[in-house]
């Protein structure tokens, strides 16, 4: 599959994301915006971009294929600029650019943890850093090479069988290269699921999804991902780190926990048991409009503090529903008909896309679903029915193409998440859209800021920011710099935590002291050094990153 | 309440658990235990102790008592017995017989965090070993004094407050010295609770349930009490520690998760932020009866990874219902008459108490509580109504009392736990109960082993084992070690986890690298290493005992 990725984008080059049958998108977003139509921002082609020339002798290049095989250790151009990035709008700018400096001077695709503990000794033997890498869909910098050491990169794309699946206890054995796809279709073919449905899903992996504390579209019932781990195996350069599966314990302090979250820095994860479940039999997953923000966050809040829980509940804020409503699909001929005469129904009834919030709701297997709806509708909500949610649910995989359709035409579109209290949500919520429109506002150009909440707990929520502006031209990175800086201190400030589902990378490390403490910092610092006393793994990443920079 | 507490037991003195009105029990246990009437162990006359005198000069003393006041710095004899031990099986025999040769030299009262902070700073200074004590209820020698250092026991009782109530957040934050009670009396009367309800909960503090992954008889909804933990603030020797709140995070390893657990080893909880729940309005509490305990686990499973989730949901194996059934209370005049009538009904419908397996069902607020029921119904339940859940519900915290009364009736009496897989648990549960058994005779005696599981997952559970015996006098804590060294060692080749929710104190630490590896433990080392570099916290408790040990 790697020959058809998009090099500077997401996913495969086949795919994309038009705007053209959506008429009033580029209106909406040039008033938004004040795009002035000649922001064109193409992407560089591929043969002009310089790489430096990989930095592994011919020895250590046998020696690499003598552990994995000759096909597994890749050199060449494609391998190494798919290699050099996440997918973060950083990322995203250096690649249309060409701007590769240091790329890693290998990737090698281990077909078992042997080879994996193998090719870590080979680094440390030879002084290598090492990036593990699952789908490198990383937003926070989590696989790019950040120092001077000649560095491989592990591409854990063979690592992708279900090893084992245990039906009684519903867990599953994985190693970590498994992608999303190839893991649900091994799992439904046995009438089990993860339900780990992150954006990402089609182009992340397994080992990712842990390493990053990722989540999922139905993570409001399913649990992040570190709810679903029952144990890890982690091979760090001190050798094999294995937790003990067990459903809960009290054996001290969590190593689970000290491994999930870790990005690479510690070690290189190569397999999980995971909790699973049956196949959902029934789903109902509709929209709601509800009259504003705080309506709906209030219904949230009221269903989950109520033991009544959907496995997917997304609610937009003013300002994204707008936004989603003027961005929608045109309907054509009969079903035109039908929107427009829903719309004025909607409209008579007093509700309003352009100063409503729009929720999509979605029960599985669940009793309960009508008594959350009623919350819902006590709440002020009106029913939309499924044709929204059904719509959202078919672009889910689909909307990170937007990004690349929009830097193509020189839009600045990057999104940022964090979680608080629900005491603390609404105040999040405004300082977080006022400060980047605020930090947007001097690099000459409006702000579109849109947020909705995606993961709920009893005490909180998620929140997740689009933003958009006009892109600086020649300063684009500075523009978003500012703007990203801006946003990460007023969450820290704020009271709210600095991330819920990205990580660290090296675009929070700053933000790290924030987060734990000097003292919490120094904590994992001598973890990392007691795994990897060399530094080798995924260098300049969390607390390591810190050390690096400063 | 201090100078009521039972020194040598469980408890307030002016309580027991008599025997007495039970007309079946002692005929039962001397048959099952082969007792011979004449093992009668009394504690010794609490003035015979001769404890070593206070190590501490008065210039210390007179420090100390600068800091947290002049009653608040304890020096008599009453005071350090009562924070010598906690109250294992191994605590009770030494207590007994007066075998206190290494008591804390002093027990400090601080009433803030600041105090805390200065006693951490004394001992410091002065090369004094320090142990935290919430409720002293440890069954793994959590509280004990294990080295030669000077030690000051700091007992966090006066930290007892509710700080703050966040009823949108439905969050507490609470100082760690207060005990259950005093607990749920203070949210109750705001309309709320914590619902952490263990055994020892009279008898027990936040700081000790968090420092130990404690779990209550309600956790299989509410959770182990890291589920409901948000943040915590600890006291090292380097600094506070304090963790930031969020719902759910993905800034790294989890800080967090790594405090709870630590057993004081690593500094002093002081404060805690805890998920709290409204009160619930309606609770349904009843027993059921299986023909096997096979029967009951698979019903549970199901209810389980149906998502209906039961409050509490305790299933005993056929030898504890039938030891249930024996110690039970008599019945008399017209409730007699219908126990009779009940129990030739039960034994006309097939089912047996000496050969089934009893349940106690519980269901809060849940309008899904008659589905669970059904499910246990089409696995054969037989429902017992709530007479029988109401009179294990209001004994709950009285049974700790009777293990006072077999003791001073020669009867080796103990408990241990752990948590395995679903796949895992009968096969854990019979080879535990056959190596207790096994490990029993040669000390001389039967062994009366009765198991259940109440804290119930999708992917396993728990196993809480009894373990009766008739003493083996002279050789009380040698005949215990021997069993509890079987057992221990069977549940870690076995599969189980080393505590699910006791701890590991220093009666675990010898295992404890078969839970986390040797590299494990040498990354736990590390972080114990750089919160407390002089070891002073807790000495030989958790890895830290086993370098003591070593």
């Amino acid at each position: 599959m790697e020959h058809e990725l998009r090099w500077y984008g997401w996913g495969t080059a086949d795919k994309t994301y038009p705007l053209d049958n959506r008429p009033g998108a580029w209106s909406f977003l040039r008033t938004a915006l004040d795009l002035r139509g000649d922001e064109g921002f193409p992407a560089c082609a591929f043969d002009s971009i310089r790489l430096r020339a990989p930095r592994l002798t011919d020895a250590q290049l046998d020696a690499l294929r003598g552990i994995v095989g000759g096909e597994a250790v890749q050199t060449d151009a494609r391998a190494r600029v798919l290699h050099a990035y996440g997918r973060s709008y950083r990322d995203l700018i250096r690649l249309r650019r060409g701007d590769i400096p240091n790329p890693p001077d290998a990737v090698v695709y281990p077909a078992s943890e042997e080879q994996v503990a193998r090719v870590i000794a080979f680094c440390a033997e030879n002084g290598c850093a090492l990036i593990p890498f699952g789908g490198g869909s990383s937003v926070v910098g989590g696989v790019e090479p950040r120092d001077e050491r000649v560095t491989v990169t592990l591409d854990l794309a063979r690592l992708n069988r279900v090893l084992a699946l245990d039906e009684i206890s519903q867990t599953a054995t994985i190693e970590a290269g498994i992608r999303g796809p190839a893991l649900e279709r091994a799992l439904n073919a046995r009438g089990f699921t993860l339900a780990h449905l992150p954006q990402s899903f089609e182009f992340s992996a397994l080992g990712g999804w842990i390493a990053t504390r990722g989540a999922g579209l139905a993570s409001t019932k399913y649990g992040k991902i570190e709810a679903m781990t029952a144990n890890v195996r982690v091979v760090t350069p001190r050798g094999i780190l294995e937790t003990r599966h067990a459903p809960a314990t009290a054996a001290g302090p969590s190593l689970l926990q000290l491994l999930m979250g870790s990005e690479g820095t510690l070690g290189v994860i190569t397999r999980a048991t995971m909790r699973v479940r049956r196949l959902p039999k029934t789903k109902d997953y509709r929209a709601l409009l509800f009259k504003s923000f705080a309506a709906g966050a209030a219904a949230i809040r009221e269903m989950l503090q109520s033991d009544i829980v959907p496995a997917t509940v997304r609610l937009s804020d003013e300002d994204e529903t707008r936004s989603f409503f003027a961005l929608r699909e045109q309907a054509r001929g009969w079903p035109g008909v039908y929107e427009e005469m829903g719309l004025r129904l909607v409209r008579a009834l007093g509700y309003s896309f352009e100063r409503g919030a729009l929720m999509i709701l979605g029960f599985e297997d669940d009793p309960l679903a009508g008594q959350g709806r009623a919350i819902c509708r006590a709440r002020g909500a009106f029913d939309l029915g499924h044709g929204v949610a059904r719509a959202w649910l078919r672009d889910r995989y689909a909307t990170p193409y937007l990004r690349d359709v929009l830097l193509d035409h020189g839009v600045l579109v990057d999104t940022l998440e964090t979680a608080t209290t629900w005491e603390n949500l609404e105040r999040l919520h405004k300082a977080l859209a006022r400060t980047i429109g605020e930090a947007a506002a001097p690099t000459g150009s409006r702000a579109l800021v849109m947020t909705h909440v995606s993961h709920c707990y009893r005490d909180g929520a998620s929140l997740y920011v689009t933003f958009l502006a006009r892109m600086a031209r020649g300063h684009e990175i500075e523009q978003w710099e500012a703007i990203k800086r801006a946003a990460t201190d007023c969450i820290m400030t704020q009271g709210g935590t600095l991330s819920h589902h990205h990580g660290i990378g090296y675009e929070h490390a700053a933000w790290l002291e924030q987060e734990y403490g000097a003292l919490g910092l120094a904590a994992l610092r001598a973890l990392k050094d007691t795994l990897d006393p060399d530094g080798m793994m995924n260098p300049g990443k969390q607390g390591a990153g810190i050390i690096a920079q400063g």
